[in-house]
């Protein structure tokens, strides 16, 4: 028999997950409610409320996917995709390939633009995309952890809005630790996951659309057989190709009619409030303010260690930081004594990218200026013992220079 | 803001989810490690080792779906029917109906055998069906909550292999609680969640596959791009039309290489592992009786007060009975009594059953004495104060002679 679950302290300073917050956790040590007990149905209905104001929205249909991140992702474009429909994704880094090949395997036909890793697109560009390919939805990343790379997306909805595209952001990277207005910036469909500036454990997914966006999911809305009554309109669009993800029939399960689809993932779901709740405590400024300075106290630091930057600082998301590794150093060698002997769990990063770069996370509840002081200790230790020569006690400094 | 996570004490009896066993909650609340530290992957094979005890198989590739028992439904049979594929589903309750419209929407051409609720097939009938109709998948029900039957499944694998039809069947309702020995019944896919006879919460879902499902999937394998290398054979069959729910690509994350895919739902990894472990430390043939146990005393119970039990009572699973609504009660209004006064939560049911029966559970951690007999005397109080005349006291009386 297995032991007693016993994980190790971590202090996780990836790219996510990271430590989820202890106060989310034990929301999750609450005792189950039935899913149609009036109790539980409010505390659907707050869930709603809450992520209205983490996602700045007045969307009614602001709800959860019961899944990770990449669930929710799915559940946007296999609900908005019909078979046949082009689909703009702009591509900047590893999570732009993900819904350039989840459209495809909605059926959609994909127009894919490539950048650089390390660079974004300039609004123009996209602006121009659109106008050229007329795609029915552009799916974008609002941030990309696999470059730490976020895109400005201020401008885009408008042009979409002017030829009738739909726009998806994927905002996983980015919710609750930078600013994304999603009413104010006119953005049709949001969807994120718990484990990065959230503070919570992955396996559940906020999403919110707007009713452009609703009235394209439910010209599709195929009410499951068994469950349909001459209460619901059927839409003559082709049916959904998933059932767990037909966003028609998760907005009526959230709905007052409460039509039954999935078991709603209970803890999950007080997991999920709790993170907003905490967030909206806090207030969305404050939080992203204190990314903003979580990363500059730990790029003062980096730099100060004698570490190169990855990519386009301009446009570096405030919650990942990417670093190279120096000439000569064993990044996963590194990774492995920053895990064994410190506890603190430093990210890796992707293709084209595995080996030459670490990416040091600052998000959620780890945007805290011990975590941040700690793993630049912590770094400049291993570096020492890996025989890279860096000034002793700079980093540490410099970043707390920064706090001061 | 909101108000802290309070949930009534409910004691959840009806068809799940059920009250999930504390240690569960407790597991919850460790905290979280990253998705590819060593110790968490120590923690994914033995999850893996933990459900092959569950399923009672040597299954290789069994794993948990990040989402509800539903979820788990989708991935097996996005990433089994291929479109085209005949599609064979049994359809004895309201879960029949799912499957045969998820292999639907995977573009399976589904042949549908309805039998009418509150009965079961005869595994004659089934053998017949797949002979006459030659399907390359059967999708069945081991239990139907919506019915509380449980279909006989000991012969039909034999007659799949004989016509290489694959055998997929839906365990939600029974993992844990009935036996259900994959390996000796020869069943290729078998699925469930993990709130009900598993006594956690909704949101993880086991699975397990062998060699020739493997192999059917494996057809399929379309790496991600971007993780692909040449170490990945890929398959010439259709892409999978699910990112999420590829089983190919789920099996390459959970194997030793760790090819990286969605981020593994850390706390509802830990809440499946504590199920299982628990279940396991009890004993599988243990559970069963304390399950078969608790059904009997609730059967008695309501025998004694009067009431008359749904459906084909050979074939009823032992955790969940079906019973007649009273002539002239109020189905809805004893329901939410039963709530108000008692905190106890007792089902409705689907579709033709609704407001005619009432579904209750005892299952998983609930499947205890003091459970059913608070139920009983609940149930019973409540009649009467729906001036429904039932034989004060005997319900709880004939339940404690079943228990003695």
């Amino acid at each position: 028999m297995v032991d007693d679950l016993n994980p190790a302290p971590r202090l996780l300073m990836g790219p996510g997950p990271i430590n989820a917050d202890p106060r989310v956790l034990r929301a999750m040590s609450a005792q189950l409610l039935g899913q149609f007990d009036p109790q539980f149905r409010g505390y659907m209905r707050e869930v709603s409320e809450l992520y209205r104001g983490v996602f700045q929205t007045k969307n009614r249909r602001t709800l959860l996917v019961d899944g990770t991140a990449r669930a929710a992702i799915e559940a946007a474009l296999a609900s908005l995709i019909e078979p046949g429909d082009r689909v703009l994704v702009p591509i900047f880094g590893r999570f732009g390939h993900l819904k350039a090949e989840i459209a495809r395997r909605c059926g959609g036909e994909v127009v894919a633009l490539e950048r650089e890793w390390g660079s974004v697109f300039a609004e123009e560009e996209l602006e121009k995309a659109v106008r050229q390919h007329k795609p029915r939805l552009v799916a974008v990343s609002h941030g990309d952890t696999s470059t730490t790379m976020a895109q400005p997306l201020t401008e885009l909805a408008t042009i979409c809005r002017a030829h009738d595209a739909l726009l998806y952001v994927d905002a996983t990277a980015t919710l609750g630790g930078v600013d994304l207005p999603v009413d104010s910036w006119n953005l049709d469909v949001v969807s994120a996951g718990l484990q990065k500036c959230l503070g919570g454990p992955s396996g559940s997914a906020p999403l919110t659309l707007n009713g452009r966006a609703e009235k394209r999911v439910l010209r599709r809305r195929h009410t499951e057989q068994g469950l349909r009554t001459k209460d619901d309109p059927q839409g003559d669009g082709p049916i959904i190709r998933s059932n767990y993800f037909d966003l028609a029939m998760i907005m009526d399960y959230w709905s007052e009619r409460a039509l039954n689809h999935h078991t709603e993932a209970t803890s999950m779901l007080y997991a999920a409030r709790e993170c907003a709740r905490i967030l909206l405590q806090e207030g969305l400024a404050k939080s992203f303010a204190r990314h903003a300075l979580a990363s500059k106290a730990l790029t003062a630091g980096l730099s100060a260690m004698g570490l190169g930057l990855f990519g386009d600082q301009k446009y570096k998301m405030p919650n990942v930081t990417g670093v190279y590794v120096p000439e000569g150093v064993n990044a996963d060698r590194v990774r492995r004594a920053m895990l064994e002997h410190f506890n603190i769990e430093i990210g890796t990063s992707f293709g084209p990218l595995h080996g030459r770069i670490w990416r040091i996370g600052t998000m959620g509840y780890n945007a805290r200026q011990d975590a941040v002081l700690t793993t630049l200790a912590a770094l400049e230790a291993v570096l020492s013992q890996e025989k890279h020569k860096v000034p002793r006690g700079a980093a540490v400094d410099a970043a707390l220079s920064v706090y001061r």
